[in-house]
């Protein structure tokens, strides 16, 4: 049991706070003799930092990674590699007021009831800071996937905010990197920075729902029964902060989807390839993949921390008003982009690892 | 790293294929001196037994459990519980037809690229039968929980079958217990009754949405960051054979509340007791219950085995049609719900036992 | 984290009292495809059985093996094997008058300080006869290293019992495979057989010493720094009954060998092999396997339960007298070879798959 | 599965390397509101730091530990404690020399089998550097189980160097505080600087034996069968650079006491209580603290880092000579003293913390 650790066979595991010295994580079981580079890693942090749009937080952190261990003259040796990002704007004073307060849909209320004390700055370690390090973990992930197979991609992006959606034949993968809320549609981005700068100029907040698809993964990955690659997926993605839901493939949609037409047909193709007629399924199946793309999506709940005073109390039992001062995010859903992308990776490679163990390597 | 284990302190370990000689259980880190007896388990596999109705599987099993270990006189000794159901009614030849076929939606093809061997008799290891012994691990863990909470209470229901839908506040509990479609609305179970014989006459099936209720779980279970009380749900619900997504609390649905309504406000009561005006969170913030109920959904897929022929491929790489001849269950979510309700009571037992090592019983 | 269970990515765990109606096993992470049947698992609990010679216990248990899951065929199919033994002869009358009282030496006290209840038949859980698991597990454990590694050969044999010790140079493997007492020494059988006959005459027991060699095994095996071959070895042997003991290669020895010959130095031999000049390592060096035979040894103290009164406390916390009429072992550390031997063999391929996981197989 | 942690509740993840930044560890599962500090925490590295004597490695590293999360105001939160040690004094260039060279007694040959790399600058992650996180993380188990049991305390002292012993009833525990060698006996202290002298001079190193005694635990902890008190220590002991060897109790020399002695009988004293007439097994029976002193020895082999030239190959496979020219420690076993006690201080606090899991408190 470790509390603070993701994976079976790749571990990782993270460590602090939002306003303490420093965050980092450390990876075990990283398959020796990979290039591996803080210049690699630096970039996937860079998704996920603070700053990059309005609608993300204004904090300032330039989350440069230091590689400590497990790296000699440029590549992986199987000892663990710990990775540190030192935290430097931290502006605690602007929690100091809220030091007796309970955030309501925060984890300050339960942090406090669980442990009986709470480091109140920032969230301390229930803040978003934390995910940092997974996408850190998730760049060692990518590193790993690469070098087996040659055609791994995984991709991410924004497919809802508030009650904007938009339909899987509508994204454009490619669009979505041009822009900072990761939106995979041109016509829907312009509708989106309009609705959420109404939400921040009256001091609110909106939810996100984030669509993953990883491809180039060969059919065999993922260990049934409570290994399943789908369960692995989705412990991973509602671990991260403000995650209330997650969907393989057609999710929720398949309560209503008539069983002839539920189920992925599969066929030979004149190259002899198993191709399958829909992927309903999401790339899994039994808790194995197929070889379709993995597709999965996930909800990011509104940001908690709004400018608009909430009912709340305090840690003396009395009715309070709460009201966020500090930086926050309008729609936090956009930085967990990077987020998702790295928990699916590092599941992904966690699994193939473990398939490794018990199987062998798959071609 | 164990595939066929689930748990952190608490653990069961399952094991058995649909046609082998048994299925079985073991239940790692039980409490000493808990009344523990298969009279007392075996109304939990009563409920999640096939053939109580026609819309589901008609094979026969009486399902009786037999303890092996770890229970002495009547009580828990510490030691790890070993349950086991002896298979009766496998009719295995009604699968030798499909030796060489990958029925589409099932786990026959990606077991055997995974594997390189499957046994394909109802599915092998993947089939839901495997279930039964979730059920009987969780029997134990509501005798845990209730040792420990005087009103703990699972409750579990379908909530929606195919496109018929139950809204949150026409959800009548009580009635959900007395009908074998766990339907928990008078009016709606003629409606489902009605769908489900059409589905059924059309050889097809249906998919369902389950709904769960945990309450009198105090404040404190869950570990952060990665034993999440709502990652570890997701976690043993996503495991479960046909299910593709999970909700905590407002779940999707959470994408299109204004942050300033989809926290859930605190007060204090008249009586002093802390109060929440919403429960959009399902009752756990931060990974940690905040003593409101649990309430969790999952959406179980329709069934792929049908008698409605499909497009598959052999194991010889022939295209092919497959059509279902075995019994099969019309709309399997159903039988789903004694299911659910197991890993939600172990996960909650697990996390429980995880919080009382590292901080302390809660009272 | 699971009592009871043993390895990382190779897993087994146990269940079963002495005189409950079952005790069994299930291996989790078994590689597919490979022969596994009951016949070629039974010569291996045979060697542990009991009755083999009246130096070990008279307790009837033919010990016969059943395979519930996991092998299709007469093959692995990479799901969970689970095995049982049914108890036979329990004469669970022989223990109603320990019903109160704390045997030395046993585990009766710290059971019952510890759960605050115990079955106290034939020492329940604390039992020896647990360790019949242990051996159905290293027989798979077997299967798995020799379809990796053509010489592989694990040898276990008595080397010392009461003051009679046999130097590493007197050893004869072969001889020992052709007595019971799994003595490797002709002259020296004698004198052991003696020596017993009094022991067991006086109503005695004997302690003894056990030497292990695996023979075969490349170097690579082993992961630093806390899943090293041999605190994973040391690990497993320690756990079982009556082991106070383990050391590795010249193990206590070294306390006394000059730096300038305790390490054993490499060359190059005539064929470009590498080879040692000694082997004070027993095999492994930083943890890792280092191509030697890994030779290792564990102390088996005597027999606690003896005919002999000792003093003793009740659970009423009266001093009384205790003495064994139960059937019992007047050398325990006998029947501990082929335990050994599991448990050794059973560690190897546990680290050998958490290698392939990791850096891949070796030739 | 962690490669690089220890514990089942309580866990600990070390990372670094000798010549890399800095060292570090994780520590999970730390119970809140416990008083935290780096002055606590740094007379326990002072106690294992370079330089103390002669005797040990000139390396100058004065081993200032840094907290960077997990503890606030004061405070242990409950969340992940790292600590690190930045490395100072790492001279690389005197180990460019045997880039290409394997040491015997060494890891260089074993890891550079097994990952096809090696940082081979100080032994890099093999270093026996590592150890100065796990004598952090014992400090830390130091403060949980004295929140617990008001009279625990560790002691270890070097109980033999060479072939010069100090019997169980000559060791005087406060003697052995106040000199650098951990020596308990002063007239021995004088013969073990004498023989270490002519040890050094000579250009050799020697081995030693560690002894451990924990006093102040209570009975009940320990959980069997694969996670007994005695196999995790061991497992601990055995991990630690150059240990050869482990014993519980009266270890090996049990194999020549008789049954009718070797096991310690029990007693009710006039005050009530329960007493032992001996300690053979060393306060563990049936894997389970009696109540009595836990004792346990380890063997250290002679540090095999020496002036003396000894034969070895080389990367390309030629046959060559090997010289230490490093710093490096006459008899490395007088520094693991501290180190052992870490390992069995953290053992204990995790498997406390395993108990209060499944069982609970012990008063």
């Amino acid at each position: 049991m470790s509390f603070n650790s993701f994976g079976k066979v790749l571990k990782f595991t993270t460590f602090g706070e939002s306003h303490g010295p420093s965050i980092g994580c450390v990876i075990d079981g990283v398959p020796p003799n990979l290039i591996i580079d803080e210049k690699i890693i630096q970039p996937y942090l860079d998704r996920r930092k603070p700053g990059t749009s309005k609608f993300v937080t204004q904090r300032r952190e330039d989350d440069r990674v230091k590689i400590l261990s497990g790296v000699f003259e440029g590549k992986s040796t199987g000892t663990p590699i710990a990775m540190i990002i030192d935290n430097i704007d931290h502006r605690s004073k602007d929690y100091t007021e809220i030091k007796k307060k309970f955030r309501p849909g925060h984890a300050d209320y339960t942090y406090n009831k669980k442990y009986g004390i709470r480091d109140f700055r920032g969230g301390g370690r229930s803040s978003a800071r934390e995910t940092a390090m997974r996408v850190a973990a998730g760049a060692i992930a990518d590193i790993i996937l690469k070098s087996y197979f040659k055609d791994f991609q995984i991709q991410g992006c924004v497919k809802q905010i508030g009650p904007h959606k938009i339909e899987k034949n509508q994204i454009n993968w490619e669009f979505s990197k041009t822009n900072p809320l990761f939106c995979p549609n041109k016509q829907v981005l312009k509708v989106w920075e309009d609705f959420l700068e109404k939400v921040r100029k009256k001091g609110s907040s909106a939810g996100a729902i984030i669509q993953l698809k990883a491809s180039g993964i060969p059919p065999g990955i993922g260990s049934p029964i409570y290994s399943k690659l789908d369960s692995e997926i989705a412990s991973g993605l509602m671990s991260i902060n403000a995650v209330k839901g997650v969907e393989i493939g057609s999710g929720f949609n398949l309560v209503d989807i008539d069983g002839a037409k539920s189920s992925d047909e599969i066929n030979i193709d004149e190259n002899n390839n198993v191709t399958f007629k829909s992927n309903h399924s999401g790339g899994i199946l039994g808790g194995i993949s197929s070889g379709q793309d993995i597709e999965v999506s996930f909800v990011v709940k509104p940001t908690s921390s709004i400018l608009t005073p909430k009912e709340s109390v305090d840690t003396d039992g009395n009715n309070i008003k709460v009201q966020t001062k500090g930086r926050h995010d309008p729609c936090v859903g956009i930085r967990a982009v990077p987020v998702g992308e790295a928990m699916l990776s590092f599941t992904l490679a966690d699994l193939y690892l473990a398939h490794k163990a018990q199987v062998g390597t798959i071609n």
